[in-house]
Formats: C-alpha cells, structure tokens, sequence
C-alpha cells in the first residue's frame, strides 16, 4: 500500500516493516507495531509472512513487561543475497552482500578503460557466477545485481549517458544485457548513491536521518539519503558534487561547467600539482608519464600522495590539505542546500589521508555551515571502507527488491 | 493512512485525494481512484467525507464513456482560507489566499527592522482581523496563518535562530506568540519554501516534478519541491541558496562562509556597484546615503536599477547581468545537486530585469547543467508575482491543515 509520488519506489508497509527489523536489529512485534503505526492484526500478519518467506527468523525472548516475555524478531541474513558491482575506468569490484548488507565474498577485475561492453559484461557475469559457485551462495537467494557506476544515467531505462569509459559505453543498453547474461534483475546506478546507501543498510544510521555521502574515487561524487531513501530528483541524476562550481572565474570542465570542484580537488589535480614538484614527484616515484595510457586513473600517484601526507610529508601534506578545504567548502554547499545530520566519507580516494580530509572537512562545516545554530553536522568514515560503493550497489538492489519496488 | 518517515508531514489518503482533485481542476471518481490507486469503495467513502465537509463539490458531467456520463469532482475554492504573512525588514505583506491559493485579499505594513516581536505582533493580528472583516471571510473558515520570513529558524517550535531583523526576534516564540494573539493554528516558515510551494498549489506543476524556486527580496533565499512537499532535510533549514560559496577566495560573509552568492548578486551587491558609479548614481536618483539607516534595505535603489537596465541602460544593464550570470551558476549548483525539472524565479526582486534574469540565467542552465543528456531544465517567472512569498505562506497553511498534517 504506496503512499506517495516521489517515483523513487514509494516503501511498501512490508518492505517498512523488514527496514525497521532490520536496523532494530532485534525487535518485538509491539515494538514494531508503535514504531510503524500499525494495528496487532496487521503487524502479526506481515511478518508472518516474512517468517513464511525465510526473511525473518524469531529469536529467544525479551524482557517481560507484565506479561508473558515477548519473542523478539531479527532479519535472516543468509536468506537473500545481492551482488554489488562497481564499475571503473581501471577495476571493477565485484562483491555478494547478505541481506544484512555484509559481504560475503568479493573479486576484483581490470577496470572497463579500453574494453567495451560487448566484452566486459559477458566477463562480469562469468565472474560473478565462478564467486557464487566458489562461496556456496545459492542463486535462487540471490534477489539481483545492482551495477554502480559514473553519471549522467539513464535510471529508468539502465543506459549510460556518458561516453565513459570509453564511446562505446553511450547509450548501450547495459542493464537490460546484464540482466540477460546473469538471469537476474538488474539495475544500473550512481556510485555514490549506492555508497552513500550502504551505510544506512548497516544499521548505524538512525531511520529517520537526512545525511550526506561524499564519494572519492577516481572523481567526486555525491549522494543525499532521506529517511531510508536515496534523494533522486527528476531522473536520479542528483548531487553531482563534483561538478558544482567552487570558482566563479575558474576554468572550464569537459562537463561544460567552470571552476568545477573536481578539477580543483580532485586526484587527478592534486596529483598535477604533485607532478610540477620536481623534489616531489622523484621523493615518491610519481609517474608523470605513463598515466593517461593506463586510462586515465591518477589513484595509483593519488595513493603514493596520501600514504606520504598521512606520514607527515610536509609537501605532501600541504597538497592533500589543500584539497581538503576545497572539499569542505563543497561539503559546506552540500549542508546549507540538503540540511544533513551528517556527512560520510567513501571511496578509496581518502585512503591514508582519511583523518587529515575528515579533520578539515569537520572544521571548514563547523566554521561555516549557515544554520549551525540548529544543529550539528558530523563527519564520518564510511563503515564501508574503500568497498563501500559495490556494497551499495548489492544493497541497493536489495532494497528495490524488498523494501522499495 | 500515512506510510513515509521523513517527518515532513506524509500526505494522507485523504489529503492526497484532495490534493490531486485541486491541481486536475476537474475529475471523476473513477480518474481519481485510478491516480491514486485506490479501489472504488474506498474512493467513494473518502469523496463523500470531501463533499460532507464542503471542502469539494460536484460540477456537471464529463463526457461518457459509454455507461452514464461521470460526474466531475472540483475543490469548491470558497470553502477554506488561509492567512499568509511574509515578513521581512521594511515591509510586511499580508494576504488571504483561497482554497484555491488565489488570493482574495492584500494589506502591506512596515516591517520588523526597529520594531520589537512584543509590538510588531499585535500589530499583525489587528490588520489580519481587520482584513478579514472587510473582505467578509468567515474567520472559521480559515485553516490558519502561515508565518514565513528568513532563516535559520527552528522550525518545530516556531522560533527564529537569527538576530533579525533585529535582536529582539531572537529565539522569541514567534508562531506560538502568534497562534494567542490570532486564535488560530500557526506556522513559522521559510519565505523561499513558501514561494515555491505557493507555484505548486495555483496547479500548473506537474504532481511529481522536482522542481526549484530562487527567491530574490532583501536577500536571495531557495527552495525545492518534490511531488508537491517542500523538500527540508534535517531541520527544515534546507536551500540557503544565498549563502552558497561561488569563489573559494572570496570575501568573508556575516554568516560564517566566504564568497557567498548573495555577497556578489544579491540586490545590496548590485547598490553598491552602482553607487560607485557615480553617473549612474547620478541619473538614477540613487541613495549612498540614508538607506542604512531605513533598515538596510537595498530595494528601492535596487529597483531604480533593474527598472533602467529593463529600459535598456547600458550600465544598469551591465550590472544586472553581472547578478544574472552569478545566479545562473547558483541556478546550475542547485540543479546539479537537486535534479530539478525546472526552476522559478520568485521575489520582488527580479522586478523589471525579470526578463534578463529568466535570460542570462536559462542560457547558463542549458550551457553547463551535468545531466543536460537526460532531460532540459526550464527557467520560468513565478505565476504569483512579487507576492509568491505571502502566497505561499497561505498555502503552507492550507497544505499542512487538509493535506500533510
């Protein structure tokens, strides 16, 4: 029973009712029936079938209040599996989650730099069938495939509108091929919403929360969760971060934008500036050429950067620094446009610079978020870590599957 | 029977009904209960309560689709009220809108800038009381008053986390205050969301768009919708579009960030240059002097300006455009991250430039938009004029009262 005309896939009161089982992580069925407004009958017959269909599963007691103890309600991990795969210019992770949002095994490929789809997909779907044979997960308990990738995108129709990563990739219809090759739903979306996901299907983040995800990957992305729900706007191509204008005079960006944040913090610049400083760039064995041949991908210099400056590499360190304030002027928009409860870092960009980006990216929001009188707005890690947008992919997929349809 | 948590106010069944009734003008049960995926039974008893409580009304017959001709439902626009104030330093404007969202009714006082809550308060509630007394509503017809002014503001208890206008509006309980004095429910909002959810209820939007308002008064405040509720995050202080960062190495702003849009494009801005240019100030009759000490209002000599860039001075215009190409970035920041359909442009501060804004700031959209692939973005003029604000106030009444309480 929808209410609701967001498009975004409006919660089904069953779906509501597996949501609050599991971020409860164990509950009672009065507990439930409060917390979503629901009658005795109506509550005993939901999760009936749950208990029906394996998704949920009763165990022990809690306290008694009076009465006879209540029997508590906990999710069936083990029950429905998705697989999360994350699609880059030079790897692409592959994991299988739980229905907790664990994984439960995880492959890496070469990325899709110079490969088109014709031959990437068929090779994914080998792939994810070799790991699902190897970890014993029975495929009947897999609900789908949820591939994360870069923008722009076509949501509804799963297509690419991007000439990324190579023209192939434009307008070919990747979900629907995919979905032909595992024999399984498939949905093709953004790297950072499903990041940005993952953490709330882990149960650390409370229900109602309105929250931020910052993605750094190979770029920056971006992702906003309301209450459960990825934030998709008119055709799910929301909070492109990355490509928001930090510099009203800077330069243009291929996305047709200028002073672009991703041109001015993003591995790829700081990695430029990393090369112009020749003690530098020789002091950590940066590769000023060779890059673009390997598609592009500056994370590998990136990296060598980050592991420096996280040990304290003044040069180092002044870079990264740099574009950590450049982030947290961007997290700064981010708060005053969406109102977050908090923010969280993903992606392997951060690597070993995670506390110097999160330190300043905290102060930069405290000094200057505009209603910082209501409340305050955290900066987190992603419980993810640097897998955090397969996962969300996986997650994602599961959440269409049983919770938003 | 609201499913959702986001605490914004879920639409209700009913108020769902009424609402998709409003914006289709005319409709029959049997659209209705198709919209809205509701059986006919249900329909029907949820139309009879509608008609009970004289909210809605029957008018004629549609066509026929081969049985007897359906009888067409319509909102009966007389059967509720509400009261909007928009309150801002120099001017308050009162309206009653209908249930409709047409206003029947206007009254301006001076604003709050020396006035204390205690006197300015009383004040309001007299000239609503005399307002409605000479237009002959009925007080009980009216739902309540929607109070809406800048922010942030605490929005569940109704109270400004701002010094302004003045000291004494600080954390004072102005919706509480409010509600005794008028003997009616009150809300305190932000102007912005008001302007844009006021274009949302006049029924020329689509029921699911994503759409945003720009707001340009004494500031520049934001709004967006999503399938007709104001989009508000954490606490309600969401879109400060005003306050977002154009230049990383801009100028300090009183609200704690640097290179505030508002600093460079707002209407004090555009004064300011202007007053430097002493031929123009000259020629237009500008004011360097005094207008502090009227409560720091840049509107009349801002007006000046944009009335003579309409009229096609060179160096007004120049000016104007300077503000248009600066709000066609934020136009583009805001639509990167929120995915809009389209953006109105509200406030008296578009004035006579209205059509240069609509132009600059359309030509920037169209130009450096991410996901310009995916679909085109429209810039358009509110349909309720330099009022959308006291509009919209009224409308946020209506909506919370009948629709998402």
């Amino acid at each position: 029973m929808p209410v609701g005309r967001s498009g975004g896939g409006a919660a089904t009161t069953r779906g509501l009712a597996l949501d609050t089982i599991r971020a409860a992580r164990t509950i009672s069925r009065v507990e439930l029936a409060a917390g979503l407004g629901l009658t005795s009958p109506a509550i005993t017959r939901i999760v009936r079938d749950l208990l029906v269909e394996g998704l949920v599963r009763e165990t022990g007691r809690g306290p008694s209040t009076g009465g006879k103890p209540r029997t508590l309600l906990q999710i069936n991990p083990t029950s429905r599996y998705g697989v999360g795969v994350h699609l880059e210019r030079n790897t692409c992770v592959i994991v299988v989650a739980d229905l907790a949002g664990q994984p439960v095994c995880r492959a890496v490929l070469p990325g899709a730099a110079h490969v088109p789809p014709e031959r990437m997909l068929p090779r994914l779907a080998d792939e994810i069938h070799a790991l699902l044979a190897e970890t014993g997960v029975n495929k009947t308990a897999v609900v789908g495939l949820g591939l994360v990738t870069y923008g722009p995108q076509d949501w509804r129709s799963g297509v690419l509108l991007t000439p990324q990563p190579n023209p192939q990739w434009l307008d070919y219809p990747v979900a629907e091929r995919m979905a032909e090759l595992v024999r399984l739903p498939v949905l093709l979306d953004n790297d950072a919403n499903a990041a940005a996901i993952g953490e709330y299907w882990l149960g650390t983040v409370d229900l109602t929360s309105t929250y931020g995800c910052i993605y750094l990957g190979t770029g920056i992305g971006g992702g906003v969760v309301v209450a459960g729900e990825v934030y998709r706007g008119s055709s799910a191509n929301a909070v492109e971060i990355g490509h928001i204008s930090i510099d009203v005079d800077g330069a243009p960006c291929t996305c047709g934008n200028t002073g672009c944040l991703e041109r001015s913090a993003g591995p790829e610049a700081v990695v430029r500036q990393a090369w112009k400083t020749s003690n530098l760039a020789r002091r950590l064995g940066l590769d000023p050429k060779g890059r673009d041949q390997q598609g592009g991908d500056f994370l590998v210099d990136f990296s060598k950067i980050t592991t420096a400056a996280g040990s304290g590499d003044p040069i180092a360190k002044s870079l990264v620094e740099r574009s950590a304030r450049y982030l947290g002027g961007a997290a700064v928009t981010l708060t005053n446009l969406f109102d977050l409860d908090f923010i969280v870092l993903a992606g392997p960009g951060f690597g070993s610079a995670a506390s110097i980006y999160q330190s300043i990216i905290q102060t930069e929001v405290d000094r200057r978020w505009f209603s910082r009188r209501a409340h305050p707005v955290g900066v987190v890690p992603s419980a993810n870590g640097s897998d955090a947008a397969a996962i969300g992919g996986a997650v994602l997929i599961l959440q269409r599957e049983l919770v938003r349809p």
